[in-house]
């Protein structure tokens, strides 16, 4: 069994000893107890106890957990800066024109930067939708992150598509039995607007057969509620509710564009909402998300930065601070979204949706934790941690990194590092014309 | 003379040598000449030519001109994360209580922190605002930047100060002759709402009788507009219009809340304006900055921070990004202040307002340089620099600093930072209860 002492973290501005066995907090103790001999503190590995245990010194450190980044498309993190300043069309044809020259090992080595890259900005979970599950798999397991990946359902209202579209679903799902206790598959419905009725219902009636999550893309732009008004006479939040899609299970990313009727029927069906404000944001979709309506009706909101195309990185903290900023700005209310919650939302929100005991540094949690380093301009003075670490610092100040209970960065050092950033400098060009 | 040559430096996508002779850019080439001798390029003191420079390695780095933070309160970084998730009343009255227990020390130290950081994040010349001139020139001597530094004009409508006020203006403008040639005095006028009709016509014609700019915020809130139409039945352009305040040398900050006339009043007087989009909307002062309009009226827009008791950091590489998905955002159009505008309003935007030859890797121009970093995940892939710098990466990518010809940080190294990070801890807690 996998055993470490993180010691003489700074835990709410305590200094703690955190112990971790296996994959779980299994101990946080006042500083010095219940390890007593001050020379089993030393970083490194100690066979003195009964059960070998590795010592992380954190003198001068803050643990926190680590976030969860609710809304990506990890491969598409090779698209980074390849689409600047475009109307949304051309935005669409470009990224297109790019997915159609995806193959396994772009998607290989886009997987694995978009790691290297969460694992260094403090995600080690996350919530992915994307094609070709199989490299997808290979990556994360190899980088030690915990995700949730789903295989969307896309027919373009196209039905003679859906048997393939489903076999594939199945495929994966299949497969996914076997995939590391730290991957797993749910179900992806692209959107309410881009797949058929049958394809939707199919999907989510899967998903219900196996328990797996759905995860789609809902309200994401003015026109899209406009359209479905057009087509269905309803907006896209009750069209899903009248066609039994939504539920407890459901995960909505986006949710720009909701009334307060779509609020009422997403919060009455227990649905979870994703924000992604840097992409709406650049995308030019919109930015009045409606957080404190979206609580009030029960909704668990959690944060993402969707992929890399649209937002240009996967920095939680980043996105944490947009959030608020924005919040703040379109309520011109300085007091919207405080920082206790904005902490939340990035956290065990996020953790709490996957059906995860995690996003919190407390007894009997998965132990995915990471020590913050405050020695930096960015924390000084040191008077509001959670202040300084979303609106003064970046994400350099991540010094360590514990996923699953197991250390995959350590004072910034991540294994296979320049070999990651090689091979997705190789990969690129063939997305390119 | 000092004398360096910067060796192997991308600018614009192509390796070239900088030769820096004094505070200028002397000389860009192509790469290799006119040193033709490889050994001449090794990082280090070279005494083989016939006069002595040293050679700074850029290999694999890009050169780009520092930044111009156009609208700091250097001295508030001691305020960093101090107010938080308050109405703007209570952050008044708690900024207003720190600031009635600044002392010198206070200020020096806040000012080096802020130095610190702004070297840190590459900005390298900033327009600064606050009181007690003394500390502040000293702190930024030290630390070897570049600044424009006014003393706000504030008698908050009450004439009886304005002797006393005007006076002390008149002698920090004395002692402003012996500063050093990096440094510069302005005049300061608060607000038109705070700052009597009698004072500001006294600091305008002492400004102009002294060829000195003129520091004022403007139309920051909504409230300020309704109070000025009330009070004076004109918004606050038209007021200071009216007025004679406004003129070429009129550095307007935040212009958050103009009509168009405002913005034709601000365009034919050829005032400046400095947008400070994370203040704005932390703050809950708004977020609709009319850019373009802007443009069109032939107002030189440029870009700050604000004071680190509203925005928390000055980091203008985030201030860029926040700033760009604001226009994309509220204007719903993703092609709205694109790359290149964005990174001129950052750079020779904020030097050509102060009336300096900078802001650009030019031949002849100030010797303000940045060296970046382009190894991490954050620039991979290397398709779009200015994408990857602004929209991906953080401040951490900045490498080296070259301020008025003399490097201030080489490999993210900068002389002293231990003990300022220390002194400013020891200081801060004297401003709290």
């Amino acid at each position: 069994m996998n055993r470490i002492m993180i010691s003489n973290a700074v835990i709410n501005g305590e200094k703690r000893d955190i112990y971790i066995s296996g994959n779980k907090i299994e101990k946080i103790s006042g500083c010095g107890d219940p390890y007593p001999a001050n020379e089993k503190k030393i970083e490194g590995d100690c066979h003195c106890s009964h059960e070998p245990f590795t010592v992380l010194d954190a003198e001068g450190m803050t643990a926190i957990p680590s976030f969860a980044n609710m809304h990506t498309h990890a491969a598409m993190t090779m698209f980074r800066g390849t689409c600047e300043d475009m109307s949304l069309n051309d935005w669409l044809n470009k990224v297109w024109k790019m997915e159609s020259r995806l193959d396994d090992d772009i998607i290989y080595c886009g997987v694995k930067l978009a790691c290297l890259e969460m694992i260094k900005s403090g995600t080690l979970c996350f919530k992915d939708q994307y094609w070709r599950l199989g490299p997808t798999v290979r990556a994360v397991s190899e980088m030690g992150l915990r995700a949730d990946l789903d295989y969307p359902l896309l027919d373009q209202n196209d039905e003679s598509k859906d048997d393939g579209l489903f076999s594939k679903a199945c495929e994966y799902y299949d497969s996914s039995l076997s995939w590391p206790e730290t991957i797993r598959f749910s179900i992806g419905i692209h959107s309410p607007y881009s797949v058929s009725l049958n394809l939707m219902k199919k999907g989510a009636a899967f998903a219900r057969e196996h328990s797996l999550l759905i995860n789609i893309h809902l309200a994401e732009t003015r026109k899209e509620i406009a359209d479905s008004i057009t087509l269905h006479g309803k907006t896209p939040a009750a069209y899903l509710s009248e066609a039994g899609i939504l539920g407890p299970d459901v995960i909505a990313a986006h949710c720009l564009w909701l009334n307060d009727d779509d609020i009422s029927i997403l919060g009455k069906h227990g649905v979870s909402a994703v924000h992604n404000i840097n992409s709406n944001m650049k995308l030019g979709s919109g930015y009045e998300f409606r957080y404190d309506e979206m609580c009030d009706a029960g909704i668990t909101v959690c944060l993402g930065t969707d992929g890399c195309a649209s937002s240009n990185n996967l920095d939680m903290l980043e996105t944490m601070k947009t959030s608020a900023l924005m919040q703040k700005a379109w309520r011109m209310d300085p007091k919207a979204l405080p920082l206790g919650d904005l902490f939340n939302l990035a956290t065990r929100n996020g953790y709490k949706v996957l059906g995860l005991d995690g996003g919190r540094i407390e007894e009997g949690a998965l132990a995915d934790i990471l020590l913050i380093n405050t020695d930096g301009y960015a924390f000084t003075p040191h008077y509001n941690f959670l202040s300084n670490l979303i609106y003064s610092a970046h994400s350099d100040c991540v010094d360590t990194a514990i996923c699953n209970g197991r250390v995959i960065m350590r004072h910034r050092k991540v294994e296979g590092e320049k070999e990651i950033l090689e091979d997705a400098e190789r990969e690129y060009v063939k997305l390119l014309d």
